[in-house]
C-alpha cells in the first residue's frame, strides 16, 4: 500500500512537472486549443476535442486549466509569447524594426492567418474579442519594455504618449494586412518606422535620422 | 395615340431626371440597400428586399444598377461620399484633422457601425471585401487632393510615401475601433495628427509645430 502510494505521489509530482509552461504536453495541448478554435470557433470550442487532438486525457487539461476561456486564454498567449519578445536592440528604431517583424511574422504564420479568420468571424463583440482584449496588459509588457528603454536613453519626446510608436506601427500592419490582403515589406516597414520615430524623437535628436 | 406616346416619354425624362445621384429616389433607394445589407449581409441581399424597403418599383433600381454589386458599391460610396470630402483647409495639419474627425463621424454613425459589423462577419476574402477594395480608388481621390495640396505647400518630404499620412490616420482610428470599441476622442487625435505630421513634414518646416 504504502509503496503504491509512493508510486501515485511521484506520478502526479511527474505529471506537474510535466505541465510547466513550454513543455511539450503543455506546447502540445495548447497547439490543439489553437487549431481547434480555427476549425470550430470559440462559441463551439469543446475541450474534450483538444484532447483527442492533443492525444491527452480530457482531466490533464481540466486540472491545468478549469475552463474553456482559461485554455483558450492560453492558447492566444502562446501564439505571441515566443514572437513578441522585449527585441532590446540598443536603440528605438532597432526595437520598432524586429517589433514589426515579429507582427508581420504572427500575421503571416498560418496559426496567425487561421486566428485572424476566427477574430473576424467572431466579430468585436464576440467573448473571444474579451478574451484577446483582457490579455492585452500581458502582451504590452513587451511593448511597455521597447518604451521605457526608450525613455532611458531619451529617446522620446516629453510629454509625448509612449504607447503611440508601437500602436500606430500595430495598427498600420493590421490595417494593410485586412485592406490589402498583404503583408507589409521591409522596405516599406522601415519607411513606416522612420515616419513614426520622426514624429516621436526628441527635436535634439531628429537629425541623427 | 401621339398624345400617349407624348406622355411616357415626358415620364421616361421625369423619372431619368429623379434618378441623378443625391436625388430622393437615389438616396432612398441607396439608404434602403444600406439598411439591407445591414441585416441580411451581402450573400443573402435580394434586390426585391431593398426595393420594398425603398417603396419603389424593382425596376426601378434594375434600370439603374443591373446587378447587386452595381447597387450594393453605390451604396458603399454614398456612406463616404458626403463625408469623406477634400476638407481644404489651407494646411496639412488641419485637412488630417478634417480627415480624422470624418472618419470617426462615419465610424461612429450607425449606418457606420451597421457596416462595421457586416464587413467584418463577412470576412476580408469575401465578394463585400472585394467590393469594398475596387472602391478604394474613388475613396481616395479625396485622400489624393489632401495629399497633392500638401505637396502644393511644401509640407511633405520630397521622398516621402504621400499617402502614408492619411494611411496611418486611417488605420489608427480604425484599430482603436476594433481593439477598443471606442472612438478617438478630440485630444488624442490630435496627438496622433502631430505624431504623424512631424513624421512626414520637412526638416525646415518642423520647428512650425
Amino acid at each position: 500500500m504504502q509503496a503504491t502510494a509512493k508510486r501515485t505521489t511521484k506520478r502526479g509530482a511527474a505529471k506537474k512537472r510535466a505541465l510547466v509552461r513550454g513543455e511539450p504536453v503543455v506546447r502540445g495541448i495548447l497547439a490543439a486549443a489553437l487549431e481547434e478554435l480555427a476549425s470550430a470557433g470559440y462559441r463551439a470550442l469543446r475541450i474534450e476535442d483538444v484532447a483527442t487532438r492533443a492525444g491527452v486525457n480530457k482531466t490533464t487539461i481540466y486540472r491545468r486549466w478549469p475552463t474553456k476561456e482559461d485554455l483558450v486564454r492560453a492558447a492566444l498567449l502562446s501564439v505571441t509569447d515566443e514572437k513578441v519578445v522585449p527585441p532590446n536592440t540598443g536603440s528605438l528604431r532597432g526595437d520598432l524594426l524586429a517589433l514589426g517583424r515579429a507582427i508581420i511574422e504572427i500575421q503571416t504564420s498560418p496559426a496567425g492567418q487561421s486566428l485572424f479568420h476566427v477574430f473576424l468571424a467572431e466579430g468585436p463583440d464576440s467573448e473571444l474579442m474579451a478574451i484577446a482584449r483582457s490579455l492585452r496588459a500581458v502582451q504590452e509588457a513587451g511593448v511597455r519594455a521597447i518604451v521605457e528603454s526608450a525613455i532611458a536613453r531619451g529617446e522620446l519626446a516629453p510629454g509625448a504618449d509612449p504607447m503611440l510608436p508601437c500602436e500606430l506601427l500595430g495598427a498600420y500592419l493590421t490595417h494593410q494586412l485586412i485592406a490589402d490582403r498583404a503583408s507589409v515589406d521591409e522596405a516599406q516597414l522601415a519607411r513606416v518606422v522612420d515616419v513614426i520615430l520622426l514624429g516621436v524623437l526628441p527635436p535634439g535628436r531628429r537629425a541623427a535620422l
